[in-house]
């Protein structure tokens, strides 16, 4: 256990150790300014600052020094020394760099990101989110979490669609005074298409496009948006690969008629989302062909095609992303993320960009301690070669699920998986919550997904060796199971 | 500048120092088990852990030490320790505390708090948010900002009402079925009122309850909800009493009207969002009076009363809420915060808490590392007595602006505040957007609001002088303005 400097550890409770000091003390006497601001070390256009294109640059007013700003003044990266009654719109609560908060300043300054951002946040950036940026996308906007990125994503494609939809005009007055009360055409009836069994998050635009769990979405208010059927493979696959072509050409038919129909009932669909596994909803796999079609579906329609890789991302699949398994330099126009990249987000492209500052826009946009930790943990994972070793893990599990299905017929069936991202189905719904159960008592942690699946969700750490010992307990689970 | 324990600072980039480890050196060998999981330590009966029904405690499995937490093992409160096959609903990266991350647990090992919360957890709460719980409410949920914050209250809301609505029966089949493809009854029609000039977040939802500028709104599908007249008062307000009384009955008549209306198309309200200054909308004020015959409209219509405290909570009115002001001791049933909280969030009334577990939830639900600034921000405002200060300051800038708007009647007008919270209208938008980039370069940070206010939102370390700084480069400023 490491302390923090400026805080002791006592049992279980930070108390801060230093002694009171007046703000007057600690910060400026006076603003100091060097340039008008913004000032040449300020301007978007040379590198690495011209690299920040990849974020909406529309509402930076000029980017920051946190290190060197104290108590009531900001410093800009000009050497501005500016008396701030912004603070972040508001969100600074006793003054940049307070002593007593340890000094770590990525960790203690939480900037608003849209308008103030560090630095140093476009080497950030480059270092960490845009090392590992989907084929074909060049842009990334941080979030704080999952929900607000798939929210973010949705809004962006709304936005695109109407942009491309007016041409070179703006939008009319009627547009802008009925938006301001709800209403069309400012606020058009777009829809965005969603998947059966899928999981967006559960704010009210992403929970619209959820369609896993009752416990979801009852009681609360939703869009008549369109939801297609995702395929339902059946398993062993190489035993059923006729049917679950079928079966996919059926799911892929259905969409289309539902933007055709949806289109006709005057609800366009401006979005398609879908997952790469869906996840939550029981991981329900589909072949590389279907999501390749679905995509062309997408562009034939003129709907943006948004894959959720929320879940699937970061390297569990044994890519860094799931979607780079279907083996195309041009898989989506947008990618959301969060969970193990730490920070949530987006990328997209170029043609994804609103068209002004403050459209796709809040207070924080992600928190820039987390791209400090991302660049950590993607140094570790290059390093150690995790990708490789989450797919050698994965093999060792999944083979042994295998095994243990044929052992256990009764019990299980329909192993399936990539990387280490694995599932099994017990024989039904009770059946699944005991065997996690009995399964925690001896000391490995499962969770759930769908009516009766487990689902397997290592970090990118587990060995094979650990797949072992997870088998040789989940073996002794089952043989006592009655 | 500290160095982070393990990080050395390069310039500006952070390198990791540590030697490569591999997992298996830093972590643990096998599943160890004391006792059935949850165990005594993990139950909820107990203090401090009863406290924690203030959170949403349905889905929580148990407690987790996450300071003896290693690798792919997880150790929980009673110290049983797990193979972690789920890791945090499949967020955790690369295992817990890798060592070449710096080990504040608290920071680098973000959990899903929902479900698996860190064992100082509930106390974390008390001495941070649970603190300075507004009156009459004793429950707080976290999240991760301020558009969550509001998205999750109004979900709270929804689920309140129809629960209401049901009495002692559970939701019907059709009910169940229906949610699942966004259609009523199980999705009903059912709405929030809110104010015009208002505004509450960008996600989907909250977006619908926000109306102070078309850049937020434009393109983006909407609710059809009741959207009221917000007060226009008249200044100096000591001069228009009897109109201002008469705009705001106006006001909360048009309130009552609407829920009526909305109940007659069948899309009731089930609760109403308002902000005690209206802030983005251009720092709109009314009467305490106001708030308090607000909140019994709502009552008496069996409606929620959400009062967002996302910009005015804190601190920086010179009362810890806003609605402190107003004094009453039930403020409202449901409070959001965010910004100078560090983390978003809302509290609660016994009765918002939903029946069951997972029905607000998500996967990080906050970040506990902000609660831990948040403890030590909260000691710093006692021992400072920060809020007196902010008093302090604020009339000093208040009355500076009062001198000013006497002296420039032709530039500025209306000036208006509470604490520090204060604003001040220019002219026209022009001259306001002007005399803050003048101001600007001169050293002095603002922000603009509505259509020509400027507004004022220092922190809470801001002083009498630093107001007399402000206010003698304004007047320079302003005396140079064409």
């Amino acid at each position: 256990m490491h302390k923090i400097p400026g805080f002791g550890f006592i049992g279980s409770q930070y108390v801060s150790k230093t002694a009171a000091q007046p703000v007057s003390e600690f910060e400026y006497d006076a603003p100091s300014m060097k340039t008008p601001v913004p000032g040449p070390k300020s301007k978007l256009s040379p590198p690495p600052h011209s690299l920040f294109i990849s974020q909406n640059v529309g509402a930076v007013n000029f980017f920051c020094n946190y290190e060197e700003s104290r108590g009531n003044y900001l410093v800009d990266a000009d050497g501005n020394r500016m008396l701030d009654l912004y603070t972040q719109i508001s969100s600074v609560p006793i003054g940049v760099s307070f002593p007593s908060l340890f000094s770590q300043t990525a960790f203690v300054n939480r900037p608003a990101l849209g308008i103030l951002p560090p630095e140093n946040f476009p080497e950030k950036l480059i270092e960490s989110l845009l090392s590992v940026a989907p084929a074909g996308m060049t842009r990334v906007q941080t979030m704080a979490c999952g929900s607000c990125s798939n929210e973010n994503a949705f809004k962006a494609m709304f936005i695109w669609y109407k942009i491309k939809e007016r041409g070179a005009s703006g939008p009319s007055a009627e547009e802008m005074s009925s938006c301001m009360i709800n209403q069309g055409p400012g606020c058009p009836d777009l829809s965005i298409l969603s998947f059966m069994g899928g999981f967006h998050g559960r704010t009210m635009g992403c929970l619209a496009t959820t369609h896993s769990k009752v416990i979801h979405k009852l009681d609360i208010p939703s869009f008549d948006w369109p939801i297609a059927p995702f395929p339902k493979l059946q398993y062993p696959l190489e035993q059923f690969v006729r049917e679950n072509a079928q079966e996919e050409a059926r799911c892929l038919e259905e969409v289309e008629d539902l933007i055709v129909k949806w289109r006709q009932k005057g609800k366009p669909v401006a979005g398609i989302i879908v997952e790469p596994i869906q996840a939550e909803g029981g991981d329900n796999h589909a072949s590389h062909d279907f999501f390749i079609k679905l995509r062309n579906i997408a562009r034939k329609h003129g709907c943006a095609f948004h894959v959720d890789e929320v879940q699937t991302g970061g390297g569990t699949t044994g890519k860094f992303w799931a979607h780079e398994h279907w083996g195309t330099g041009d898989p989506a126009d947008i990618v959301s993320f969060s969970k193990k990249m730490l920070t949530g987000g987006y990328y997209f492209k170029d043609e994804l960009q609103p068209d002004k500052g403050y459209r796709i826009f809040n207070t924080w946009m992600g928190d820039p301690s987390k791209n400090v930790f991302l660049s950590e943990v993607l140094n570790v994972i290059r390093r150690e070669n995790l990708l490789e070793e989450v797919t050698r893990s994965g093999k060792a599990l999944l083979q042994g699920l295998y095994e243990l299905q044929a052992q256990y017929p009764h019990l299980l069936s329909r192993a399936r998986g990539l990387g280490t991202f694995c599932a099994i189905d017990a024989r039904d719904d009770v059946t699944r919550d005991n065997l996690i159960l009995k399964t925690r008592d001896k000391g490995v942690l499962l969770g759930g997904c769908g009516e009766m699946s487990i689902r397997f969700r290592p970090s990118l750490v587990f060995k094979e060796y650990h797949a072992h010992q997870f088998l040789n307990i989940f073996n002794d689970v089952l043989a006592e199971y009655k």
